[in-house]
């Protein structure tokens, strides 16, 4: 009744051999791994780093849920849902409100890629890794890249982004809300207006500060925005939210030249993730499970749970190695934290408190494990 | 004790209030959506497309372990692990073996990113969607690109690959083992051979073979290889395994330009996955989840479970529309199976039955469905 498409060449499910059976002349010459033998298990702790987060546990929940297919009605309704909840968290109204399916990393890709063409003039606030990242990410798919370069710790003021504007006459400037190698919040009052008076478009990394720190993107004139699954969210990590507003997007739909990259192509993204009317286009298979995972931390926020800030950094004191404080809170007491990143390396410690994690109970247990760890941990007279 | 990094500007944590209050002049426009208060229920569905397939009991189980940080040891040990099961799948002893994350286009990317320079020759084989993809994704970074064009349902011989490498001396030829829009395996015996005659590098595509079909990496010649996990090896859909053997190592590291992508530069990922030695460097937050079940899926294949063949390929008999044969083993029997694509779309279905789901009883199942199908179906007089 059915008949096979093809013909002359084998086809798939033609053939009943096990893969693991030997073939022609080939043998099994790696054998299975002994280590895979072992069952899984995972340590309990509490996760005070940077990110990821604990989960909640209807997040924690929703990993094991049964899977669909990522195309059906049922998965379709789901990322509705999510895209609604990204919009509030972002306090946005922007149809072109999506995930992306990879880490910030690659929300960041998904934003310069789709963004920048090459010759384009772009400006980045550099004061912590995230501004080196994305003038990285620039420079590789040749834009011309101007870095602000402040100290770690520092922020910057709307007359130093006027001058930088003035100067460099960037098509987009790049700012991190919450840098979570310095541990500073950048205020975004007022940057929007000013960088729409200079033709240009302001571009925010929520990553580190979505949901711990207020941030409006319509009323405070963001043009793009992203934000990753694993850090006030608790969702677990791999994912990323995105959000254009049509200025943004009307530069992305109006490229001479296509983005590098067909997997983060927003022109593709927006008709699978129903940006575009109805009919939704097959891209790349979604991550089912991390979808519904981020589907109930955006329906815990939305359930008006009060959160707190982020991310809190800590110089280490003179005389101590930050390994040593980090292995013994970990080992004394299973709460991961973690030292710097870039320009802070070996400065700092970073303590994150994100989302359900941010309990008072959790500062008193960081607190006591810290004070211990100074009292035990080899200090070097200086 | 502990002093605050940044003095003049705010720092993460410092600040006390919940994000959902409004913050100066800004206000909550956007109310939190009605949907997300509803629960999250997914349905129960017998998964026969061409993927994402069932997860096994167990790698559903370990979507719900507990979080950890994604550079401790215990998940580096999880990453180890991971490697070691994919050499076994993938029959390969290359050092350079790891997890992409993303879904399996961006595992095509990862490799054509990382093997192909501008103005490099790329020699497709194009008989299904897959190559034409491949095709896109290397122009979008100005490859030479060559596409040999078949019909869907047929494959390649030795004597056509060569004719292709004599004329266009590639450095990289593509073939794809499982052509999913197609239903058609390509035999890969002496295509490495032939490539490495010609100086160029055999990239395989097993994304909706591996685990079904036989497939020797080293044996075989294969230079470099990916596959996903959401095939065969019922792990969730959103990350990927590729493998580099040193021919191809050499060809990456000895570039003359950067990768367009940081996300999926190789030379990071390497040191990310102890690919290169012991010390680990910090890369992006790695799917830790999504790690947890690809383990337990490997950890499945390891213990040597016999799996069928992949996806199977049949012509819309005369007269019927696939749409409504879909729709009818969806509503009746809570069974997904899928229609073509690309080259295939309108013309045929295409079932899966990867993994755990290839059973026997799955087989009835979808045999019955099909059967009631055509009786229910409308069907045009021709
Ligand atoms: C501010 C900021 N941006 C971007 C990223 C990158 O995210 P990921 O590690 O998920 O790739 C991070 C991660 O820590 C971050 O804190
Ligand atoms: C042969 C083949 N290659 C690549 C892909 C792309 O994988 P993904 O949809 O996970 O991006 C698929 C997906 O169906 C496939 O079947």
């Amino acid at each position: 009744m059915f008949r096979m498409l093809a013909k002359a060449s084998v086809t798939l499910g033609s053939r009943a051999a096990g893969w693991v059976r030997t073939m022609g002349s080939y043998q099994l010459l790696v054998p299975p791994p002994e280590a895979l033998s072992k069952p899984l298990s995972v340590p309990t702790r509490l996760l005070l780093g940077p990110g990821p987060s604990n989960l909640a546990p209807r997040v924690l929940a929703a990993g094991s849920l049964r899977m669909i297919g990522h195309m059906q009605k049922e998965m379709l309704q789901i990322m509705e849902e999510i895209k609604q909840g990204i919009q509030y968290v972002f306090q946005t109204r922007n149809p072109l409100t999506l995930v992306v399916s990879g880490s910030g990393h690659c929300a960041m890709e998904t934003a310069l890629f789709n963004l920048l063409e090459p010759g384009d003039s772009f400006l980045i606030g550099t004061n912590g890794i995230w501004g080196m990242r994305a003038a990285e990410i620039a420079d590789r798919i040749g834009a011309r890249v101007h870095q602000m370069i402040k100290k770690p710790g520092e922020h910057y003021t709307l007359q130093e982004v006027e001058e930088g504007l003035a100067q460099h006459k960037p098509v987009l400037l790049f700012l991190v809300h919450g840098e979570s190698s310095t541990g500073v919040v950048q205020p975004l009052d007022g940057f929007g207006e000013l960088c729409h008076r200079y033709q240009c478009l302001l571009l925010v990394d929520s990553v580190a500060s979505l949901g711990g720190v207020p941030i409006y993107m319509d009323q405070q004139g963001i043009d793009i925005m992203y934000s990753s699954s694993q850090k006030v969210l608790n969702a677990p990590p791999g994912i990323s939210l995105i959000s254009f507003n049509d200025k943004a997007k009307y530069k992305v739909y109006s490229r001479k030249t296509k983005p590098v990259s067909f997997y983060t192509d927003i022109t593709y993204l927006a008709k699978l993730w129903g940006c575009e009317g109805e009919t939704r286009v097959i891209h790349h298979t979604t991550p089912v499970t991390s979808l519904y995972c981020l589907r109930e931390s955006l329906a815990l926020i939305a359930e008006q749970e009060i959160r707190l800030p982020t991310i809190t950094t800590v110089t280490v004191p003179a005389g101590y190695n930050w390994r040593d404080i980090v292995s013994y809170v970990l080992d004394h007491f299973s709460i991961e934290i973690s030292g710097g990143l870039g320009p802070t390396e070996e400065k700092v410690l970073r303590i994150g408190l994100l989302g359900y994690n941010a309990t008072t109970e959790n500062v008193d247990r960081v607190a006591k494990a810290l004070r211990e760890a100074l009292q035990h941990c080899p200090k070097n007279k200086l």
